[in-house]
């Protein structure tokens, strides 16, 4: 009998107040017992590091139950399969699934998805065509219900999220504005996502920016970071105007009360509609959004942009480039 | 040839800061010039005071232009053609439409509807079978998307929107819970009106009354009111719930900024639906609202509840009735 495998693996050890940091988790190594007859082990390639990792580190209610206190860090990730005692899995398959933060996953098989490493870059099924990808694209024509030659916003515009919701929208003949923090961001989605154009709000007076790029006013507004900039597209929303509330990023390692828009009273006047989508409900449709975005990845129409960082060690910190906005696509933790 | 006619009539002569009150106001008191070919003199019988009327007093942008200054100012009332050189009117007619805080109105027959006095209390048709009913209906079943056995919150229970949509809500086969300020109105909400339960939110906490009221979450919550209670109930609401927003009275008068909704992010995690209506939307199916409204009235099933109060010239003070939250049922002013 070989030495047992040896595993790398963060667990969440304390909840995090704002910010997490190195100190909210346990970096440890443990030996892997064998599988037993229905597991198989997978080897975790790349891990998705996504917004909404911090609102499972919370206590509270919510959409999916909280990450509990001693637990493996969940995180999505792509793997190879190292083991298999499971009928429908061989060794070399390639899965995606709910690897968590670790460099092995066992598994009995249940949510773990057979992907094929030569359609696509296997980073892609972590953004495109996996879950940024069908966030957006459900969130956007279930919610947004876009009309050619409406104009759209969408913060986050060089994000995982924004930058398929802006592709998409321009696919389907929308006027896209995106809004980003910095310069090289706003160029980003401009040159390589085919934004129209896009407000970087660190840098412009966002009131100002919304003004001179959407001359018509908004139909719909994506938004994925909440707060401020909100309650600022509140104020030029059309009539009929839709806002998905897809995110909050502005708001999520808030240690005070959550910023509620203010303005909110314009969906009254303006007879629009705010409403929360979450990707998970649009499960039994995944096969249908993944086709639609392969096809347009295919023709490309639809470019899958990520930041690779490389390193299962850096886990804090590079999880934490999210919310300083330092990540240029999706970002993608290379383990191995 | 008789002496003119005198009219009293209130102008708005200043844009109020926080609660309007009389100064904001001329009681002037004009003689009235003879009708010109194509327009009748309506004499005003009944006003309608409502809590848009704080709403066009501001100079902001909203779905209806403000009144402006100098103008007499705007209410819908009854009124009965005591002249007419208009081909579709005739003297003794009973005409419903705007007919602004004065004596007598002079009009071109533009948005003025005949009705029927022996149909209904002419009051009801500034109620029930008037703007607050079409508010209160399609509002309710256009946004509110309301199934039977689903679990309605609204608030200004006893007001004239709130009384219907509990009512309609009721017909429908909903469990209906009102808050409302004040154990009267509660009582009343629930007695008059038939709701399953009522919160006082003067004297109740709201937390713990719509957890004691809504043990099974919150399906559709009708908002009259905004602020602080828009919040709590965010906290209660179930996966797909329904905010209608039909009005914010508890911000009107604010010289404050509105308060957002801070828990606005519970849209998201329970993918719920926030939407503003303007009761002027549906315009064109008011017949058909007024029919099903007045067949549920002749059935026994609706009741129309006015709160008179007699005096043109108490107008600023009776007005201020609404956010003072003095009125049960529809507030109505009685001119003549």
């Amino acid at each position: 009998m070989n030495a047992p495998l040896q595993n790398h693996l963060f667990r969440l050890i304390k909840r995090p107040v704002g910010e997490p940091t190195r100190d909210d988790f346990a970096f440890d190594v443990e030996n892997l017992a064998e599988i037993a007859d229905g597991q198989l082990l997978v080897k975790t390639l790349y891990l998705s590091l996504d917004p909404a990792m911090r609102g499972w580190m919370n206590e509270a209610r919510s959409y999916i139950a909280p990450v509990g206190i001693g637990e493996v860090m969940r995180a999505g990730g792509i793997g190879t399969v190292v083991q298999s005692k499971h009928p429908n899995f061989q060794v070399g398959d390639t899965v995606s699934g709910m690897l968590n933060v670790q460099e092995y996953a066992v598994s009995d098989g249940k949510g773990m998805v057979k992907i094929d490493p030569n359609l696509a870059p296997l980073t892609a099924y972590l953004n495109v065509l996996g879950m940024p990808g069908m966030t957006a694209y459900f969130g956007l024509l279930e919610s947004g219900q876009p009309k050619a030659g409406e104009t759209l916003v969408v913060s986050g515009a060089s994000g995982a999220v924004g930058a398929t919701v802006g592709q998409v929208a321009k696919i389907l003949g929308l006027r896209v504005v995106g809004i980003a923090g910095g310069k090289e961001k706003c160029d980003y989605a401009i040159n390589e996502f085919g934004f129209d154009a896009c407000i970087d709000y660190k840098n412009q007076d966002v009131r100002m920016g919304l003004k001179e790029a959407c001359p018509g006013g908004i139909d719909i507004y994506f938004d994925n970071v909440g707060g401020e900039i909100l309650d600022i597209v509140l104020t030029r929303i059309n009539l009929k105007a839709r806002i998905v509330i897809c995110g909050a990023i502005s708001q999520y390692n808030n240690t005070t009360p959550v910023k509620g828009p203010s303005n909110y009273l314009s969906l009254l006047v303006n007879r629009a509609r705010m409403e929360g989508i979450v990707v998970f409900d649009y499960a039994p449709r995944y096969k249908e959004g993944a086709m639609q975005l392969g096809q347009w990845m295919a023709e490309g129409k639809l470019k899958s942009r990520e930041h690779i960082v490389e390193g299962l060690e850096t886990f804090p910190e590079t999880l934490m480039k999210l919310f300083k906005g330092e990540n240029f696509g999706k970002l993608v933790l290379k383990v191995a």
